[in-house]
């Protein structure tokens, strides 16, 4: 166990705070519920980002920015929207402020009331298809495909950095379409774009289902999203996909022109993941000595340690790391070499095994004879000799084993977590004794979800696509078209 | 003359806003002064924060996410910085809406009032120095060089698209340093990026100087800044650079144990570019056809436009343009490819004039016959005739040539419009009968300066930082240290 840091036995919720803030992922800030995201933490985000904007650009979609503020009134114009997201929000009322004239610092200015309160955007919906009213006349000037990088505000109660602050950075897409059929198409592709995001590159196994009534987001006809399950056997909803079906362009009046020569509705979709995702990859991999990354997302991939005593050592063995360096560089490989001489070689190795480097490769004078370095994979900890002439190879072969042994270990454990429950005695038990997710069947009804998740925790995750086995709803006995999946989640 | 866009002559600030609409640029919004980016608007915004992005990280900074609001007490710590800030910020008091009792849609919850209220950040010093508290002990943790890409709000009471919203994108860097000397180099190492990257990507000559004590950030010691001219002889500053001594370390008590063992306040720096930025590289490189932009920034740099009778014309035309245009994406020239049949040649050439794409080429079934393509620039208007096989060489000298051309016009643009003035009623001559930077002797105190911008409406812009030839200030006829840099500005 890494110093200071409590280990996932014994609190699994401290051990993550731990690693958050000894890995210098995000701080805690002087706001209530709004974080602060350190440089390591904001590089590991911008791996995401960049990725991510990738493979929406590749799916022909283009980036753009909505205003912060929305007006009050157009949340209303949506009615189950207003109801999902009137609770908990950052509202803005005046703008200026003013000296105390009784000198006691500086107050709001009562003259600078705004005549319409202007409410912080926790989902950008209402804004952007009051701005689509203005772009869309003709069925030509469909689909639009749109996806903005912002920062969203939703006054949470009870926060955890990354996975729950009342501030938190995302992306939005926002598209438009002529057909039903092509918005439901639109809906799929991404979030086939977001598990193959999680598999690929953070190394996380998902399901892929529907929301249940009860867990869709405030808006949508239908909802698709991605589940993972953390080390604690509790499920994190990693992304989501909405149909939104014709609800906002009825709500804004967006209307086109068809081929036909009839005016129609315009079908929306919108699709979103945050910086929850951190909190997704640090439980997924991490263990008790610190933070662990699969390799496409790690900021440095890896880091070269010197083990000298004199001074003449330290060049002899800079001299080929550098060289090392160069070659591994040029391979799209990113290293650092970690020559402080204020800190002993233990201190780093328990350093970058903190902040989850994937490649160590330490080189010492006794390597030097040899022609050897020492390299070590944070994701098993092992270690090898390799010969010198092979560490370029080895490291381009080890990072996409480690990748994928990251993957595979996630998956494993998906697996060995992933129980079927016939009755609600069974279904409870599992929760208890070994939690992960349960695969019951449910009667389809709202009702029957709600009192499960009073008497369990547990809530329906996701509504697989390709199962269609019959059977009788766990707690009610009714019939069951599909098992549902459940779980206890974040 | 484009369909549309009133000229230059004609009205310069109408001009601009039509560029800026019918570019597809940027649009307004429904909540005051805030603005919609627009994709094509976004796509140069983003190849601009790419490259600042990239020159930031090579002079070692990193960047990091801090929260959007910022409790009120904390402006009133740094007192000159709340005066400077406090007329025109968006405030936060309430964080959660209700259903009005009276059934008029939705109201502010007045039992969810802020104990303390929430600004929403107009610049980050506050906040990201109450947070450097807790990450600054020692020498060692310094420096800290940390930027951050966000949105800000300045509750600005005219607003014009870019140039000046209530809502605006940016960045702002905020470093901590051990010593005085290394935050200057710092704030001048920053200024000299803004200018190299103004220069040589945005195609914009820019002045460097210091801002005098009028026009300098609230909370800095010195201000230093770029300033352009743009094509209606007024300047605009593109980008400053703040030198802000221990102020916010003494507001928030950031202190630190030098090597010395001494226990002494950090010194700090802070600078920043935003999307203000985007409205000098619309105002000054664009004519009245529309957008013209410098190949480095721009989105798509080659076009292809087919001239064509018969879909097998059509093919063979393809054929070739798709060779091409391979070629050129081989050479990392972004391309596009518009073989739309629903609009004529002519609609699509005054479209990508409209929006500044930088080369456009036309082949028709004469070009096929002759081997040619015909190959226009944007930026002169002038067209070539280039044998197919010399067209990548030929496109990619060009783009460089154009890259280099813009700047060199926007240079002697701003040469013949840079004036001496000796007397004050030269002057005011100046700045009626041509505008532009005028070099004038002034005695250094605000209120001489207050009573020249009273009089003519022109402010200092920037104390240049080579200049020190002696004289009379023209308006007090005390004497004067050097010639400094007025104008009319944005």
């Amino acid at each position: 166990m890494a110093k200071g840091i409590t280990s996932r036995e014994q609190n699994y919720s401290q051990w993550y705070n731990d690693i958050v803030l000894k890995a210098g992922l995000a701080d805690h800030s002087a706001v209530r519920g709004c974080m602060v995201i350190k440089p390591y933490g904001f590089a590991i985000w911008e791996k995401i980002q960049r990725q991510l904007d990738d493979m929406f650009k590749a799916t022909g979609h283009q980036n753009a920015y909505f205003p912060l503020f929305i007006p009050k009134s157009f949340f209303s114009k949506e009615a189950s929207h207003v109801k999902g997201f009137a609770k908990e929000c950052a509202v803005v009322t005046h703008y200026r402020l003013k000296n105390d004239p009784s000198g006691n610092g500086i107050i709001v200015d009562e003259d600078a009331k705004l005549e319409e309160e202007l409410i912080v955007r926790p989902t950008s919906e209402t804004i952007i298809w009051n701005t689509y009213k203005d772009w869309i006349q003709s069925y030509r000037d469909l689909p639009i495909l749109i996806n903005q990088w912002a920062n969203v505000v939703r006054w949470e109660m009870r926060t955890r950095l990354f996975l729950r602050t009342a501030e938190f950075l995302w992306q939005e897409g926002h598209t438009a379409h002529a057909t039903k059929e092509e918005a439901i198409e639109e809906t799929i592709k991404m979030v086939n774009v977001y598990a193959t995001f999680a598999e690929k590159w953070m190394g996380i196994p998902v399901l892929i289902g529907t929301k249940s009534e009860n867990e869709r987001f405030a808006g949508a006809i239908e909802t698709y999203c991605i589940e993972a399950l953390m080390q604690d056997g509790k499920a994190l909803q990693a992304g989501t996909s909405h149909f939104l079906g014709q609800n906002f362009a009825k709500a804004f009046d967006v209307k086109f022109q068809s081929k036909e020569g009839k005016l129609e509705h315009v079908w929306a979709t919108s699709w979103g993941v945050s910086t929850r995702l951190m909190g997704a990859l640090i439980m997924a991999h991490s263990d008790d000595k610190g933070l662990v990354l699969p390799p496409k997302l790690a900021p440095t991939q890896v880091v070269f340690v010197p083990i000298y005593k004199s001074d003449e050592e330290l060049a002899k063995i800079s001299e080929k790391v550098n060289e090392l360096k160069s070659k591994l560089e040029e391979k799209g490989i990113s290293t650092h070499f970690d020559n402080r001489d204020t800190v002993k070689p233990g201190f780093k190795f328990a350093e970058y095994e903190l902040k989850g480097y994937p490649v160590r490769i330490a080189i010492g004078p006794k390597d030097l004879e040899k022609g050897t370095a020492e390299i070590a994979r944070r994701d098993t900890l092992t270690k090898e000799f390799v010969d010198q002439n092979k560490v370029v190879d080895y490291v381009v072969n080890l990072l996409d084993e480690m990748q994928e042994a990251i993957f595979a270990k996630a998956l494993k454990f998906r697996e060995d977590n992933t129980h079927k429950a016939d009755t609600y005695d069974e279904f409870k038990n599992i929760l208890n004794e070994k939690a992960g997710f349960v695969l019951a069947h449910w009667d389809g009804t709202p009702e029957t979800e709600e009192k499960i998740k009073e008497e369990t925790q547990a809530t329906i995750r996701c509504i697989p696509l390709d199962n269609n086995e019959e059977g009788k709803c766990i707690h009610s006995g009714k019939p069951s078209k599909q098992r549902v999946v459940f779980a206890r989640a974040y």
